[in-house]
């Protein structure tokens, strides 16, 4: 069973992964880009992952056969364990608790297609779609706080040997780090002013218009001013909801729409290199935690997608401190004149 | 002028490195570990770098001449400069001050080796001496808040493509996140307790001695509980003291024993992996600070190494959340065998 560890000084929770069983001697050497390996998740092979949890088959074909246009299965290595309870508890200064979760991989599409920038707008809707149905179903399980929702695209992002577009879904029992941190400088600020940090974030925006990416049928794309790395993006709905799960059908397709025209753009101008995108989005049950119950006004769901450019160097990890070498009002500049 | 700008969420300052003008289609393609370059910190090449900060020389040799044993010099891209004033500012929403710091690189050898575990104790006291000295010095700047202290060993880790052993000081005019995240958790458990918590996990680690590398000295090496990367390992002095630049004469030989050894062990039983290390120690000028003034006393400073070894995926950047493939336990007896 894996563990979830708590550092005793800074708070932070850290799955350690036991199950993975990884020797040391494994670790020596790192391959760069590997060669890529046969596809489990091509049409046919569905006997090659466990048994799906989702699908979205217009045909009406059976279930784990051929006939899809997007598949939900387990992860074959997850990071987390569904079964189980967490059993939270101390041993000295230290706490932990059992690694209880859920690890999804969502198969994006029936074709075997590496980058999400290709899949057609149609394709990414059955994703926001998809996402929506697996969060709201996960929610259900009482022992879950959130569900992480990120993709790795590529190797240097994190991205495995099978090229086959797909992105996953954790769900942990507890609130990751950084988006309590961003919880808790939202309420801070509402606190104080009384409206969103991310409604008011985006007026500066759309008014200084220099770290503007795109601005289109109800969402913008930004550079954000304190970037960390080069040609982030920072997708955002105008209208405030702090929780994705309640985008309409509408806006389903708009965010579709901006997240293929991004991610196009990147391909496109940055010569298809490596990235990640991580969905921020409300905490479940919120409406039950004292401190949380005003995040319906203080919270705004958004999307970050991170090209991976530049090598992250010691102090980073270190200090929290990082180095962005191109201002983004340059990158913002250079996206938004990629035509695609 | 590089920019010190602040996310206005979470409150993370980030330097916008302007000067180092890369253009986007210089990020295009990521070569792996490229040629080594000519080598401009071997001695005769002086005249390749910035005019000397600190050098050791035995000799009595003249600065910026060949004789020396280690040298300090400006960085030649610096993230932050020197000259002007912070001039903190608001625009809307938004945070900046200048990009005004210390950019210093330590050349830690006068022999063309690249990594620190093959330099000898002698020439690692020098480095832990400079080290002192530096930060002494850049308190005396009103300006500086803080000293980061670091090492970016092998391309993967950031470091360059010149392969000579150095390590880096940067002086900034804010407190690094992360550290003052552990500032705040080691405060919360002082007010609690009365005690150090870094002293407190110092105690339960000899006790279990399942997470320690090596006990040596007045110094321990440990595998953390939470560690966020196989292999991560923290040198801890044994004795309470929350500044690195209060090491006694004696004790730097013996941080200097223990540095290369664990260095060592990972050179060895890792095949000479790319690593990061950090030293973690107490804000200039905290008596001054009203909240920080109990530092001397809940604080404890220490230095943090990680090998790269695995990729950094997208969701732990999205929501520092960490999921360690190995545990420290195994990782500690790994590292202990390792005979050097």
């Amino acid at each position: 069973m894996p563990e979830l560890r708590k550092d005793p000084v800074i708070g932070r929770w850290v799955i350690i992964s036991t199950e993975r069983d990884k020797r040391p001697d494994q670790f020596s050497g790192q391959a760069s880009d590997p060669a890529e390996k046969p596809c489990p998740f091509c049409p046919g092979n569905e006997s090659e992952t466990p048994p799906e949890i989702y699908a979205v088959r217009k045909g009406g074909s059976a279930r784990n056969t051929p006939g899809w246009d997007l598949r939900v299965v387990p992860s074959i290595a997850p990071f987390l364990r569904i079964e189980g309870d967490l059993d939270r508890k101390g041993k000295g200064i230290y706490d932990l608790m059992n690694g209880v979760g859920a690890h999804e991989i969502v198969i994006e599409t029936n074709r075997h297609t590496a980058n999400m920038a290709d899949l057609s707008q149609e394709e990414i809707v059955n994703v926001v779609n998809c996402y929506i149905d697996r969060i709201n179903d996960l929610e259900n399980d009482e022992r879950f706080k959130y569900v992480m929702v990120f993709k790795n695209y590529g190797w240097s992002a994190g991205g495995g040997r099978v090229r086959h577009a797909r992105s996953q879904l954790i769900a942990t029992p507890v609130n990751p780090k950084r988006v309590k941190e961003e919880l808790v400088g939202a309420r801070q600020y509402y606190d104080y002013h009384e409206r969103c940090i991310f409604c008011d974030l985006i007026k500066q925006e759309i008014k200084t218009k220099d770290r503007v990416i795109m601005d289109l049928d109800g969402f913008i794309a930004i550079s954000p001013f304190a970037a960390r790395f080069p040609f982030e993006v920072w997708i955002i709905p105008k209208k405030h909801s702090c929780d994705f799960v309640n985008l309409e059908p509408d806006s389903r397709k708009y965010f579709a729409q901006i997240l293929k025209a991004v991610l196009s753009k990147i391909k496109k101008g940055l010569n298809d290199p490596a990235y990640n995108y991580v969905l921020h989005t409300a905490p479940f049950r919120r409406k039950k935690m004292g401190y949380w119950k005003s995040i319906d006004h203080d919270y705004h769901w958004h999307m970050e997608i991170i090209p991976r450019l530049t090598r992250v160097a010691g102090f980073e990890w270190g200090t929290g401190f990082y180095i962005c070498p191109v201002p983004p009002e340059d990158c913002a500049r250079f996206l938004r004149e990629v035509q695609v």
